[in-house]
């Protein structure tokens, strides 16, 4: 008998379809936790620089998902056993490995809230979503700590090559425009292969791998790292910093009930263990409450807040500088005196307006876990050493640049 | 002697590099008016659907004067005089085109504002530029309000064929993903050409032309009046309805001071010319505003309100019907009571939850203008009459469908 | 345990990767009966107007077998049984559709052939490779042959909205450039179902299958009826016309051994049913004989064939004129003056160089078989009523034109 | 007063569109001597392995030039001159750059010729085109020859970051579906500035320098020097070589009367200078001629020449091992052993089954010449220096490969 297709699809500019596999994934996708994805772009403020960079990672983790059903089926047609279990636990844990992500998660990281990371606040979200599906999502949170007998699988969720690597890095080059960025998804899929339970790459696909690890360490420069990126990004830091100091010095700021709650209070992932609810709070929080913030917050009493949104909402920068080794204290001086005496500013003011800081760019890192490469005598090999060039070496040392950062006039 | 290129250029997925050619545009482009519109997107709340579709009026603006920039050269290259004061005009004139639409301008139009279209608004706005800039845009002004003596200058800013249309189908259909509604740019703007002072595209391009109208034809169907995309806009124009009668009774709602300005007040474009402030505050209004309230609004004491806003956030969308025939009072009634009942509503409260509404398609309207095919013994004919099938006849008859909208459960 | 990937694949600019999934086919693809496609350009001469379009029939093939395997995938999983036996021979039966194709077969069949259409050659090259593979064929020669109870299986291979279209609209499409022949191949396929033992196409695939039929219309006029195309191949036409009545005289031509079999004698279907060998010369033929021949032929002796000749090296083609009605005898007659004279041929030469023809453009011809569309109730349309404007209708009526063609000067 | 468009266009499923900017470059798209590269693939046999690569040194040329406008253009937005005369000059150098190259390059060169190299005949043909021309050519030769003043103009002919080169790695990535080819030409040209009458590429473009040097090398690897393409580029080799030997000996071969002058006559450069008339026959010789005699060959009397063609033809192609060390002489002598017995061969005839070559891939040659980075402080560095990894270094060192060819059975 015939019926009408009822699966869900996606439309994706990429990959064109991204259909939906199994019920309960369709479940997850509607719940509120995951449709408040849509309102986090995955690129931030590059938006600024790349208009068309205004992709959410409600669109990324749909990709990532999508590459996933395409390496189960690659994999098993290698020969190796994955269950309906598996993938659909490993899809799970695809699907969800960055539900934990706040707006603009850089900014967040290091203003309103105190050393949590996105990864914990996920972990935090994924029992929360385990007990609203009664345990269904049992051996995806085993895959996702790592703690599945099959190590391979965690790989693909979560290691140099995993499918949260290709999505990004194909998707922000598409949306960016930078072409430099593009990998080649289909191949590195197709030569995807298990050895000893670790992922491996057949040694037909080495060059895929090579440009994938080059492609990230040019997308790094152009995009993630991009020195107008880099302004935008430490503005806005600065502004929610600002605000939160502020905000405990009891002053008021125009406020949506569920920034209020991270502005005017001290949290840290102690705060989410003693209090559920927070978490409830914290799912509330998205792009849209910094951003309708600070466009008040342009009209706010604190010149130094004011200014800092002014600065964001018309785009009218940092001016930065970027250079190998680190500014001199003298070259910061200079450009601090004339900077305070212009805006007339204090010494703590200041810091909001002028400030260096490090950024690296580390393309490939073996020490972190290795890129495999199954050689046809049924070996595997460090991609470094399977290399034919020191290239692949080379680009796995860390390459560390200085900016500063200071207002234009 | 050489100088490195200082010049803006924007990346653009679409057509790869955007460049400003005239230091006004650029100085217009930094105006926090036109920065504004980075944060309104181009199609509202369709991402629901299409979730690329992301992109916003600062993006496309940018794209119609990419395209203005490439008809000039095109125009000029057939013997045609535009001055290069016309051209910067022109590209003024496109840049700005769009510069008065306000958030999710159907939904706007039709609840907080009365009566007020994007145009007229558009037209306040270039009028205050045109003050900051000191007369620069008084050619541009000219030609957006076809007051300029080259008529198929207007016709490139505003007819069925213009730089806007290209653009927002070719921009509409690449976020989407919807590869139906892809349209050959390079050749409709290739074969443009003037004959007797009205734009025309040469008989070569014909079937470009037909091509275009089925896109526009498809693009309505598939993307601008989705069913599920009328559902959610449907969705926001009762939501602000919603709102501002609570408003006008003297309700408390959060809102930011901008959405406060046109939620607790009403305002025609009256207003707008008695009240010169009142431009200022609507430039302060986006997308931002209006969804960052909503949110707020889920936990309101208003049922009805925070019902109708749980449903948006959570894209828990109306159900949707669509046909060719009104719906009968009957079907209509049937699902009122059942609604009216399960949701305890108020005759008034119902009006929010179950509404029938039309819609219509008009691919190519002829009423409107022409778009005219220049044949090879220099005479024009319309479209309809040049091509050889009746195909484009009958896609200038508008198809009128009915729907109604209830919610789900 | 694991083995590398010793699957053949092919890279495709269009789809990215084409898989093999059936050894049989692996076979097929190797057997030189096949390979021999890898010299049969799948546009002719279209490559003289453009210069992307020289893809083979090779390409082509495994571009519809491409689809195939995804249709047969979307169709089980709508519910319908296909065998795995089943799969294999609708797969090579798409394969092997066009394998009887010899070299510029329009021209061929109209000059050194008498009347034999490639679908019975392909037959005949699929009943001998079914004897070469034991029989491993008999299904698949059934759906060809549109002998097997599943009829849609055939429609799959042979019918209006078949994989063999499909992929040609795209594949032309994508290599001449001519964007207005795009068509969504994913849609297409996704939306596949059957009702009654019929293909159909869900309601939801409606729009698809518009642009579908446009998309046919207009790569007819843009490339396979483009008036300097159709010089090319008439002149290509012309060129084996005169070889042939000039071997048949008894002249002396340069000649691959193959060409000169079907040159120098008269053969129909029954002579490749009479002599089995006959089949295995025609297998050595494809677009490198014909073209060598002609190269050659620039410099013999008999100034039609040597003149037809130089003017198809050289791209001094045909001038040729096309309109909606039978060009006026005496038109023609006063070019043929001109170019009889010019020239001095006789009566006979003169039909080289003057001749007036006609092409008609057949959308959609619902005669022939229907695309059905399956509604959301069950049931299903022709296209032509489901859809909700009458151009569907205006475009089943076949658009006839004449031309005639004439030397240059 | 309006004309029609008359410009020639060409469609380039890469760039969009083509168009030809000067009237003597039309007449020289239009000369038989260039319309010639209409058979002759950029790729030879590349096709065997990536079945979309069937593009034509016609279109490449065709595409390089497009670059150079583009080019032109955006040097003379930075200042510097470039006259009408200059800018056409290029163009026609760059048009013309490959016009020498014959079928097969590689085969060719190693084979029926001795020690020609195209460029040398590219030579000869301007030579010829410009007394055809009447002296039009005389800049655009100056400029081919480094021997123009402004010396940029032939680095943008020839260089390592020329527009031959960008071109043919977009073009060749585009057709075989390599995408680890892509260059952003875009990007690169918009990028191109003038230093000391160097060609440069401003600082930001660096990232863009670095992936097109990647792209290059992963494209020897993955196309150029693909073990198949190898396989069959030595193939097509020994055939011709194995040709030369009969025909030198007075064996009767099948030939096109073009191929018969290179086959039967033993030719250098100088021959072409003593007999003017050489030139022409060459001109006549393209890729049909030698695939069309090497199809006929297969059922050669001389058992070496028709095994050679059959494995060609019929795609049963040598197997190909490749190593980073030279092949010990033992393991040579094994397979030697074997195959003289198998096929029954003479020491002489043995040669042409089993053999040992090497490779070598060169992504980077700063002893050539240097890509030059103009950075912001106005001086220039070498892309090796102005890097901020070593792994542009590391891809100056060629790699060398070794490999070994024999008969699959």
């Amino acid at each position: 008998m015939s019926k009408l297709n009822k699966k869900k699809i996606f439309n994706d500019p990429i990959y064109g379809f991204i259909t939906i596999n199994y019920d309960i994934i369709f479940d997850l996708i509607e719940h509120p936790y995951f449709q408040r994805l849509r309102r986090i772009k995955q690129l931030g403020l590059t938006h600024l620089v790349y208009p068309g960079a205004l992709h959410t990672r409600f669109h990324h983790a749909l990709g990532t998902m999508h590459l996933m059903d395409k390496a189960i089926e690659v994999i098993r047609s290698k020969g190796h056993t994955i269950t309906n279990e598996e993938a659909e636990g490993v899809c799970i844990a695809i699907l969800l490995h960055d539900i934990g992500h706040g707006p603009f998660s850089h900014a967040l990281e290091h203003s309103i809230v105190n050393g949590i990371s996105h990864e914990e606040i996920s972990t935090l979200f994924m029992d929360e979503l385990n007990k609203i599906f009664k345990g269904k999502l049992d051996l995806a949170l085993k895959i996702f700590r790592n703690n599945y007998k099959k190590k391979f699988l965690y790989q693909l969720v979560s290691s140099q090559l995993d499918m949260d690597r290709i999505d990004y890095l194909k998707r922000d080059s598409f949306y960016s425009g930078v072409s430099e960025g593009v990998v080649n998804t289909d191949r590195l899929i197709t030569m995807l292969n298990v050895k000893n339970d670790e992922l491996a790459i057949e040694e037909k696909g080495i060059y895929s791998v090579e440009q994938f690890i080059i492609a990230r360490r040019l997308m790094y420069w152009q995009v993630y790292l991009h020195k107008t990126v880099l302004s935008a990004e430490n503005l806005s830091v600065n502004i929610l910093k600002r605000a939160k100091e502020l905000a405990l010095n009891g002053d008021e700021l125009f406020c949506t009930p569920a920034l209020k709650e991270f502005l005017y209070k001290k949290h840290d992932l102690q705060s989410f263990k003693d209090n559920p609810k927070l978490l409830k709070v914290f799912a509330e929080l998205d792009d849209i409450d910094i951003m309708s913030s600070i466009k008040v917050w342009k009209s706010h009493s604190d010149k130094t807040l004011s200014t800092l949104c002014k600065m964001l909402i018309n785009r009218n920068l940092y001016k930065i500088k970027i250079q190998r080794k680190k500014f001199e204290k003298d070259e910061i001086n200079k450009i601090s005196e004339k900077i305070k005496t212009k805006l007339k500013l204090s010494d703590n003011e200041l810091s909001y307006f002028v400030f260096q800081d490090s950024i690296i760019n580390n393309a490939y890192n073996p020490k972190m876990d290795n890129i495999n490469i199954l050689l046809k005598n049924g070996k595997t090999l460090d991609i470094k050493e399977a290399a034919d060039t020191f290239s692949i070496s080379a680009l796995s040392t860390p390459v560390k640049k200085w900016f500063i950062c200071f207002p234009k006039h």
